[in-house]
C-alpha cells in the first residue's frame, strides 16, 4: 500500500442546500474539507496508505473534524490541536448563468497559527513515496509557510517525490509575503509541477499563451528556473455554465507533449475540490499506471468529481476507470 | 435613491420539496411574493427606495409576511391588516417534460377584501417616480380594481411614470367585470406598458402576429388606443423544458424597434417571478441607463431569475450585469 | 372501470436525498413500490380498478406498506403478512457521469416466503382483463415462482391476457432454478410481451441484432417457440448520461412493425420504474386506444416518469396525453 | 365487521417544525384531518369499516387529500370535488408556558360550499351503526348545516345510533345563523352526548357548575331538553403547560355516574385530535365493551394520541388497551 | 413609540437540529444573534422604536444578517460593513443531564475591528429614552471597548437612560485589559443595573453572600461605589436540568426591595437568550409599567423565551402578559 | 492506552424523525450501531484502544458502516465482507405512555452468516486487557455462536478479562439452540458478569426476587455455577414513562454489596443503547478506578446516554465525570 503525506489546513464548508441563497435558509449543510485533505481523501478512498499534518481547534468542532478525517482511516497523529477556532467558509452554490459565491473566515484560525516546531517532519515522512502541498497553505500565514517549507527541504532530503498544485489565490498572502515569489521559491522545492499555463505566468512572471505551443514553452521556461520539477500536468476546466462544464487534462514529460479527450459533465452538482480530485487522480495514476494513463485516470477523477456534493471525492478507483473508458453514467449499477 | 410605489396581493407559495408531488411529501417549503411585491423587492435589493400597498392577514401569517417584507428594507407603512386570510398557492414544480401545476387559494383573501377608503394615495406617492401594477390585481376583486384604479388616477395627476405588466389570467376575473375592458381602461392611465403581442392582442381585441412585424403594428394601435404609453418592453420567454428556456427582450421605443440577444438557461431552478424580474429590470434599467441597456438588464434579470428558488429575483445589480456582460455562471466567486 | 391484476414483490427502497452518497448523509427518503406494483399504481392513478398480489412484514413497515397501497385506490384484500422482513434496497442516484448503485436485501424477506396455497387464484382473478407480472419475481425464490404459475395457468384457463416483462436480472436466481429456462415457460403462459432483442435472446438463447431487422426476426422466432405471445411491445432507453435520457417504443402486431419518435428527457430526477411506466402505459394504452397509439402513450408515460421521485408513476392520462402530444413542460398549469 | 359513517370537512395543516415559529421557518409540515375524518381515521386504523362524507378541492390538493383518506381504507365514494380550495389551518405548536396558535382559512373552502342534493343519505347510510357528528360542520356554513341536518334526519329515521361532540367555536357562526339553537336543534336529533357541562350550558344557556353535582344536574337537563339522548360521555382535559397534561373521563348512562383515573402525559407531541381520539375510543369502545370499559378506552385513547404528531391517532386498539392497562411507555416492543 | 439604542456583535450561531451533537450531523440550523441584538429584537417586535450599532462583514454573511435585523423594522443605517468575517459561534443543545456545549469564532471579526471614529454617537442617540450595553462588547476588543465608551459618554451627557448587564465571561478579555476594571468603570456611566450579587461581587471585588440580605447590602455598595446607578434588578435562573428550568426576578429601588413569583419551565427548548429577554423586558416594562410590574414583566418574558428556538424573543407583549398573569401554556389559541 | 476487544453485530437502525410513525414519513435517519459495537465506540471515544469484530456486507452499505465505525479510530482490520446484507432494524420511537417499537432484519444478514474460521483469535486478541461480549451474538445464528465461543476460549487461555452482558431475547434464537443453555455455556467461560437478578433467573432457570437479598443469592447461585465469575455488576433502568427513566447501579464484589444513587432522566431522547453504555462505563472504570467508583461510572454513563440520539454515547470520560459529580445539564459550557 502506497504511502503518502498531505500537509494543509481542513476547512468546514457551510453551504445553505440546494440553490438557495442564505437569505433564503434557516440551515446549512456542512462538510470537512481542504485542498489538501481533499487529496487525501480521495486518495485514501482509493485505498492508499495517507497521514495529513494540520492543526484543528481544541473544541468539539475540531474532534468533528478529526472524526470526519479518521472515517477515512487517514492517519491523524500528526494533527496537533491548539485554541484557536477551525478555518471555514461560506459557500451559496450557483446554477446556470448564476455563479457560486464564497465568504472564507480562516486567516485567524488553528491552521493559520500552526508553528514548524510542532512537527517532526522526519518521522512524518519516514516511508512515503509522494508528499503533495498546494500554494493555498503558504497564502494563510507565515507560520504555514515557514513550516510547509521545512516539511519540502526534509522531503527533498529524503528523496520523496513532491507533488505541488501552486495555485495562487488573490485572496490570500494578506501576511505581508509576495505570493509569487514565495510560490516559486516553493515550487523549486518540489517535484512535479501540477498546473498550465496560468500558474507558470503567475509564478514566473512570464506571459505564455495558454495554446499548446505556448504551454510547452511555459514548461520548458518552468524547468530552466526549477530543475527540480521533472513533469508536468495541467488540467483544464471550461466552465459553460455552473451547470456544465468540461474537462481536459495536458502534461509534458521528458519534452513529451500528450492531452486526454474533453470529457462532458451536464448537471454539475459541486464544482468545489475538482481540482483536487484530478491531483489525487494523478498521484493515483503515478503510482499505479504509465504516465499518459495517469493523466486519463485524472481527468476522469475531475470530470466524476463534479457530480459528487461537498469537497471530497468519494469515488473509487473503479468508479473513476469506468468514466475514463467513457461509460456514460446513464446506467444502474445493482 | 429612486423612490417607487408598487401595489398588488401578497401572497404565500407552498411548494413541495424539490421535484416532488404533493402526494410524495409531508413538507412543504413557503415563500411570500406576488407579482408586484416580486417587482418591489427586487427594486429594494437593488437598491431602491420601495413603499409596497396591500393587505395582510391579522394573524401570526400576516406578521409573517411583513417580517418577510420588511427583510428588504420595503416600507410597509402603508400595508393594513384584516380578519381575511392571506392569499396563498399550492406548487407542485414539474422537470423537464413534466409542467408545473398551481392550484390557487386567494378569492376571499386579505388583499381580495381591499377597499380604495383605506389609503390615501397622495402620501403614497408622494416623491415617487414610478408607480407599477399588473393586470391579476384588478382581476381579483371589485375593491382591488377600484383601489387601483383611484391610485393610478392620483398618479396621473402627480405626473408620475406608470408602468405596467398587464397580464390577462382566465383563472381570475370571477366577480363579473370584463377583464379585457377593465385592462385596456387601467392601462390607459399607464405610460410604460410591459408586454407584447398576446397582451395587446388580448386587450384591444387584435389578431396581430408575432412576428417582429406585427409586434411594431400591435404596439402602435396600443399606442393610439392608449396614448398616453410612451414606450413598449416585451419579454419573450420560450421554454425548451421546464428545465430549459431561452429569454429575449424586444421593444418600441420612440418608434425605434430593438431588441437583445437570446440568454439561455439550463439547469431551471423557478419559472415563477422571471417576469417580474424583467419589470423590475427594466425600471431599475430606466433609472439608471438608456432605453436600450435598460432593456437588456431587464431580460439579464429574467434570465438570472431562473437559478433563484421562489418568487423573488435575489439578485443584486452587480449580478445581473454579469449576466447581461455574457459572463457564464461557470465560476466561483471568491 | 377495467379491472387488472399484478404479482409481485412490495419491495422498500430506501435512498440519500438528492445525489448525495450513503456516506455523506445520516437520512434516507424511503418510498414503497416493486416492479409489479409501480404498474399497478400507476394504472389505479389513471383510474383503473387494480388488486395486487403479494406478501408483506407481520410490522409496522408491512403496515406503512399497505397504508401506502391502499392510497392508490388498489385493492389489497390479496395481500398477506408473514413473519418475514419485507424486502428493500438502498440506492445511491448518480448524476450525469456518475451511474446509480442499488444495494439489495430481499431473497430471504415476506415475498421470498410466499407460496401458492396462500392464494385464490380464481377469486383473484374474478372480472380481470389483464394480468401483469414480470421476469423479477420467479427469480427471487421457488415459492414465488410456483406462486406464480398457478396463477398464469389459471389466467390462461380463464382467457385474461397475460402482459410480461420478462426482465432477467442476473444477480437474482441463487435458489437453483436456472433463470432462462423458466422464463421461458412462463413467457409462454402469456399472450402479449414487453420486451425487446436483448429479452429474447436471453431467454431463447439466440443472438438477434438489436436493429429493426432483428427486432422483427426476434420476434418471429419467440412467437414460434411460444405461440400464445400475439403482440410484442419493445421499449428503448438511451442513457447518454444519468441526467440525460431518450426513449422510444417499437412494436411488432400482426407482422406490422411500428414504433414511436425518441422523446428526449433532460434534467432526469429518475430513472427507477420507467420501464414500469411504459407497461403501465401500455396496458392502459390498449384499454383505450388502438395498438398504435398505445405504444405511443406508453412511450410519453416512460419519458415522463423520469421526472418524477421514487418508483411510482403519479402521472394522470392527462399528463401523458400533453406529452404524447408533443407539448414540453416548458409552462405553468394554472 | 362494525360500519361507521362520519361527515366533516377535510382540512389541511400546516405547521412549521418542532417548535418553531413561522418567522423563524421556510418550511412548514402538513398533516390532513378535521374532527370527523380525525374520528373516521381512528376508527379505520383500529379496523372498522367506515364511510367519510365530505367536499374536497379539485386539484391537487384535494387529490392529496383523497390519497390520505384512503391511505386508511377509509371509504371516499361520497365524497365530491368543487372548484373551492380546501380549507386549511396554519398551526404554531406551544412548549411549555407558551400556548399554541392557530390561523385558519376554511369558510370559503370546498367544505363550505357542501350543499344538501350532492349526498344520498340513504345510500350512504345503508347497513352503518354509527353517525358521528360534531359542532364544527354547522359552524362553517349554511350548506354544512343544511347537509348535515339532512342525514340526521335520515339517521334517525333508519334507526342508527347518533354520536355528536357538539363543540361550540367562537370563531366561526360568520353566516347568520346562533350557533347555540342550532347546535341545541341538532343535538335533539342524536341518541350519544359526547361532552360535559360547558358543552351543555352553552347550547342550552344554563349554568350549571363543573363538579360531579352539576355534571349529573346539567346531564338532566339535557336529557330532558332533548330527550332522544340516552348516554352521556365527557372527556376533561388539564393542560398543566403545553408539554404536560391531564385526561380524565366521566359518564351518566342510565341514572349511573361512573369515571376514569386521571391519566398523565408529559413530553406532550400534540394536543390537536386528543378530543376526536377521545370520541373515536368512545365508539369502539361501545361496539366492542361495556359502557365503563368504553370510557376507559375512550380516556385512554385520548392519553396516547398526545403522543403522536398531527391530527390523527395511528395507536391501535391494542396500544390504547395497553395505556388503559396502566402500562406506561417506558419500555421498547421488539 | 419610546426609542431605544443599543450597542454590540451581531453573532451567527449555528447548531445540530434537535439535540444532536456535530458529529451526527451533516447539517446545521443557523440563526442571528448577539447578547444585545436580542434585546434590541425582542424590543421592536414589542413595538418599539430601535436603532442598533454593530459592524458585519461586507459579503453574502453579512448581507443576511443586515436583512434579518431590518425584518423586525430595526434601523440598520449606524450599522458598517468590513472586510472582516462575521462573528460565529457553534452550539451543542444539551438536554436533562446533558449540558449545552459552544464554541466561539468571534475574537477577529467584523465586530472585534469596530473603531470610536465610525460612528457619530450625537446623531444615533437622537431621541432615544434608552441606551442599553452589556459587559460582552468591551470585553471583545480595545475597539469595542472604545467605541462603547465614547457611546455611553455621549448618552449620560445627553441625559438618556443607561441600562447595563455587564456579565463578566472567563472567555473573552484577551486583549489585555483587566475585566473587572473596565466593567466597573463602564457601569460607573450607567443607570440601571441589570445583575445580582454575581456580578456586583465580580466587578467590585467583593464577596456578598446570594440571599436576600447580602443581595441588598451588594446593591448598597454598588451604588455607593457607583452613585449613578438609582435601580438594580437581578434575574435568577435556576437550572434544574438542561430541559426543566426556574425563573425567578429581585431588584432594589430607592431602598425598597420587592421579588417575582417563581416561573418553572419544563421542555426547555432553547437557554440561550433568556437573560436577554429579561432584559428586553425589563425596559419595556419600565417604559409602560411600575418598576414591580416591570420586573414581574421581565421574569415572565426570560421564562417563555426558554420556550423559544434561537436567540431571539419572538413573542408579543400579550404573549408575556399572558405567562405574567399566571396562564400556564397548556391552552391553544384559535 | 488499555486495549479492549469487542465481537458482534455491526447492525443499521432506521428511524422515522423526531416520534413520527413510519406511516406519517418519508424519510428516516439511519445510525449504525450494535450492541457490542456500542460498547466498543463508547470505549474509542473515551481514549481507548478498541478492535471490534464483525461482518459488514459487501456493497455501499458495508462500506458506509465501516468509514462510520473507522470514525472512531476503531480497529476495523478483523472485519469481513460478505455477500450477505447488512444487519438492520426500524425504530418508532414512542413518547411519554406511548412505548418505542423495533423491527428487525438481521437473521440472514451479514454477520449471521459468520464463520469461526474467519478469525486469527490469537493474532486479535494480542495484548487485549478486555474482551466483551453479550447474549445477542450467539441469538443470531450457528456460526456467530460458534465464532463467539472460539474468541472466548482463546480469550480465556491468554488469561483477558471476559465481560458479558448476556441478554436473552426472546425474537432471537431461531436457528434450533436453546437460547438460556448456549448463554449458561458461554458465561461459564468469562469473567465479570454484566446483569442481575432476571438474566441470572433465565440462566439459571432460577427464580430469585429482584430486591436485594434475592440479588446476593442469585449472585451467589451464579458464581457457583460459572466459577469465573468474579464480579458482578447490574444496571437498574426504571421507565417511568418514554420520557422518564431513572438509573441505578448495584454490584456485588468480593461478597461486598454496593450500589449507587439514582439518577433521574427527563426529556428523553434515546433509550437505545442505554445498557451498552452502561457495559461501556464499567470498563472504562475498571481500567481507571476501584469497583464501586466504576459502577458509579457507569451509572452516569447510562444516565447520560438517554440524551444522546442514536445507538452510541458520544460522551466523553469528563461528560460522564460531571453527571457522576451530581452536575444537572442545566447550564451552558462555552
Amino acid at each position: 500500500m502506497s504511502k503518502i503525506l498531505t500537509f494543509g489546513e481542513v476547512i468546514m464548508r457551510l453551504s445553505p442546500p440546494g440553490n438557495k441563497t442564505m437569505k433564503q435558509s434557516h440551515e446549512m449543510e456542512f462538510f470537512f474539507g481542504g485542498t489538501e485533505l481533499n487529496v487525501a481523501s480521495s486518495l485514501a478512498t482509493m485505498g492508499c496508505n495517507v497521514t495529513h499534518i494540520s492543526n484543528v481547534s481544541d473544541d468539539f468542532v475540531g474532534e468533528s473534524a478529526l472524526s470526519f478525517i479518521k472515517s477515512f482511516g487517514i492517519n491523524t497523529a500528526f494533527i496537533n490541536k491548539n485554541e484557536h477556532p477551525l478555518g471555514l467558509y461560506f459557500l451559496e452554490v450557483g446554477s446556470s448563468v448564476r455563479a457560486s459565491r464564497i465568504a472564507y473566515n480562516r486567516l485567524n484560525g488553528s491552521f493559520a497559527n500552526i508553528k514548524p516546531e510542532q512537527i517532526d517532519w522526519k518521522k512524518a515522512l519516514e516511508g512515503c513515496e509522494y508528499f503533495h502541498w498546494t500554494g493555498i497553505s503558504p497564502g494563510i500565514s507565515e507560520g504555514a509557510y515557514e513550516t510547509l517549507k521545512e516539511g519540502l527541504l526534509t522531503a527533498r532530503e529524503m528523496g520523496i517525490e513532491v507533488t505541488t498544485d501552486p495555485a495562487y489565490r488573490s485572496n490570500l498572502w494578506k501576511y505581508g509575503k509576495n505570493g509569487n515569489e514565495v510560490l516559486k521559491e516553493l515550487v523549486s522545492y518540489s517535484t512535479i509541477f501540477i498546473g498550465g499555463v496560468n500558474e507558470i505566468n503567475e509564478i514566473l512572471g512570464t506571459q505564455f499563451s495558454s495554446d499548446q505551443q505556448g504551454f510547452m514553452e511555459a514548461c520548458e521556461e518552468l524547468k530552466k528556473q526549477c530543475p527540480s520539477i521533472h513533469k508536468i500536468f495541467d488540467k483544464i476546466r471550461i466552465g459553460v455554465t455552473a451547470s456544465s462544464q468540461q474537462t481536459q487534462g495536458r502534461a509534458l514529460v521528458n519534452g513529451n507533449y500528450f492531452e486526454t479527450v474533453f470529457l462532458e459533465v451536464d448537471n454539475v452538482v459541486d464544482r468545489i475540490g475538482t481540482g483536487d480530485a484530478f491531483a489525487a487522480g494523478l498521484i493515483y495514476g503515478l503510482l499505479n499506471f504509465d504516465d499518459e494513463k495517469a493523466l486519463n485516470f485524472a481527468n476522469a477523477a475531475c470530470a466524476i468529481k463534479h457530480t459528487i456534493l461537498g469537497d471530497i471525492n468519494y469515488c473509487s478507483a473503479e468508479d473513476i476507470l469506468e468514466v475514463m473508458a467513457g461509460n456514460s453514467g446513464g446506467r444502474i449499477k445493482r
